[in-house]
């Protein structure tokens, strides 16, 4: 592992920590403000997710890309943006990250560290809506390499904002974050044994997309280095 | 049909189908959990659909220019920014991806694929709401073209935003959308027997601010090709 | 008044128009659907305003610079930004847009075109948080031209946002926009008896602001010409 | 003090006061309409800091940094971004500014001009929240630093916006508004006894993150006079 990957791994783990604190900790304190209300609980979720995400692409875009997604990677290596020896250290940061957040917003809110999930999410809706939702994730990021532009940070924020309302399963859309969710058994949370259709439906949502993207802009390739931002993968 | 034409038609089609998922989808979600508060119902659909345009216009803007919408299209062939050949694709690929987006939002709902709307929405108060609606969407995107920016997107998304809360209509203003609501008896339907007069009131209000912006700025027609934002006709 | 004088003023008038039906029609939306929850309608009415005035902004900034305010022409020209001959057009087209800004917005509800309003908005509190809701949007206002960016439009529309929530007054902020809410009987009406003081309190923030803002940034003259946007006076 | 130093003073002073007249003012108003459900307070709350922060920064920024919060302030200068002997004018303008914010927001809203606050917020699950949301921020901070871009005013402002809700102590992650919000017995407010272990845990976050970001970029120093905005120092 040469120093800059170390870098780029401490970037995805941190990183995802985040995102999954901001995910599981505002569904917690949205559920519990929110006097049975579940539209609002799920705004300030909406909200907390699409603002983080803004401000974590940002943050750790020019460091590791800020993929923060196994989907988003194993795209990236698929259209060989990164190399596929380096897939599995961004996926173990990703979801070892995502566990951590879920820790800390477990114990920023005085509950057990962790929590096994009982939330049952399940059933054909549900998987179609997780292709649907990471197939215009993956769509959107894909998109926005040819605009070479910080604006890709809100594209993503602004799309899983729209998604968490538009999809029956709320948008999870990441292998990482489902992992994390299932270690809650609060708002956010998801039963660990639900979690492999979901990742299955992600996965051939984002690679599905990927693969339509490929036809739709032919000069993908040269722009999957600087997924979701430009970084420079040594230094 | 030239490649080129075709991968255009593909992003206004995948684009206008997202749109109209986010629009449908939004409305039931956030109906089913706002427990009666239509205005918590609407904030959720508003946020949904304007964050939604935002993530589109930016991926589908550099393929297609991100239309989305039939106004659009015509307004930009009045401009000379888009061969009148060429305009019946791009209004197919919305109509039939707005429908496709409908049909979607149903299933990821576990609701018919289609059910036609029975939600009454008509009077001259409304059809005064879409011509103003739509005036102001075209205007918006005929003086964004001045930036030559990215920001175009935000004002889009913006403007819908604002336009959901500020017309009685909550703002369709876009016949290929028009046409998708029919399809859900949910939140955001329209009766079939009321669209054409939406329709025509869409295109009333986007021609006007067409004929008004070829007056405000001369140099109009030289943007129009960039609308609503710039890509390449030919790769 | 010159060809060019005509299209600013019509970008005045139709900003400031749509601005006051933005700020009006959500009022009134907001109001009917919130079951007589004041927080969601006022929430309703400020994603409106904020999401409204980015898009106008960006959309006719390039034209007229899109004040859209008296008090930021009258502060532009105390900076010889605009000359002061043209003052009295600009002032004119926001008053009488704002106007037909709360005539539409009464419209698209099917209310009477003009309903004085009987809200009653007064006392020391009151005009103090006008006051400070104008110092401080004509601070951020001469505070973005250092920026030379589109950024601004983003400011204003957030700092609108904010003020809506942090002052008592909800933030006016814009002596057009006082005079346009005496015209509608409705969430976001004033008391034309109670309009004066607001104005005042209003025109001695934004000037304040101003001489604030002069010793603040020695550059400030240069840049007053591109407020809010930049914009050529000829064309 | 040179003259440049006491604009930056100047601005330091009116950015903070204005960011708490935002928090504290924005939360008596959500309390007061909200019909006592915390959710909508609190989302009235966040809308109204993150857009806020937005403003605030971007205008500002050009001239101060904006840090707006002491934590800031001392990062950058152990990055060598401010030199130790300006720290102090730095951290005095927060904390007057801060306070000066409190009493505007109270008499904005007719309540006395200083009210100590009896609310309590205290125990490990919310230091650990104030250390994890104030190390949330400077993390951001400092990855946007790579940017060279406005954008790091979205960054930390949708940051805040999140964190708001995803720590227990709703993130207050800035000791000189710590200090302001003991002065306000209303929704922002906190018990004068529970600020040193908030401002600890702040500090203690800031500095953690500040360490970790100058292993994870090591052109970090180069960039930490930019901090939050490009500004001269000189002028």
């Amino acid at each position: 592992m040469t120093s800059s990957l170390s870098r780029r791994f401490a970037a995805e783990f941190v990183g995802t920590a985040f995102l999954v604190a901001a995910v599981v900790g505002s569904g917690i304190m949205g559920e519990k403000l929110s006097g049975g209300n579940v539209a609002i609980a799920l705004l300030a979720n909406t909200v907390a997710t699409g603002a983080a995400l803004v401000a974590l692409i940002l943050a750790f875009g020019p460091i590791s890309g800020a993929h923060l997604n196994p989907v988003v990677t194993l795209a990236g290596a698929l259209e060989r943006g990164i190399a596929w020896r380096e897939v599995p250290h961004y996926v173990l940061a990703q979801i070892t990250g995502g566990i951590c957040g879920t820790v800390l917003a477990n114990l920023m809110f005085s509950l057990p560290a962790v929590s096994v999930s009982q939330r049952v999410r399940g059933g054909p809706a549900q998987w179609l809506s997780e292709f649907i939702a990471t197939f215009g994730l993956l769509v959107v990021i894909w998109g926005c390499t040819r605009l070479r532009s910080n604006a890709v940070a809100f594209a993503v924020g602004g799309y899983i904002t729209a998604a968490y309302w538009f999809t029956a399963s709320t948008s999870f859309a990441n292998p990482a974050i489902t992992i994390a969710r299932t270690l809650s058994d609060t708002f956010a949370g998801i039963r660990p044994h639900d979690a492999p259709a979901f990742i299955a439906a992600e996965l051939a949502g984002g690679i599905a997309a990927t693969f339509f993207f490929r036809w739709l802009s032919p000069r993908l390739p040269a722009a999957a280095k600087d997924v979701i931002l430009p970084h420079r993968a040594r230094e």
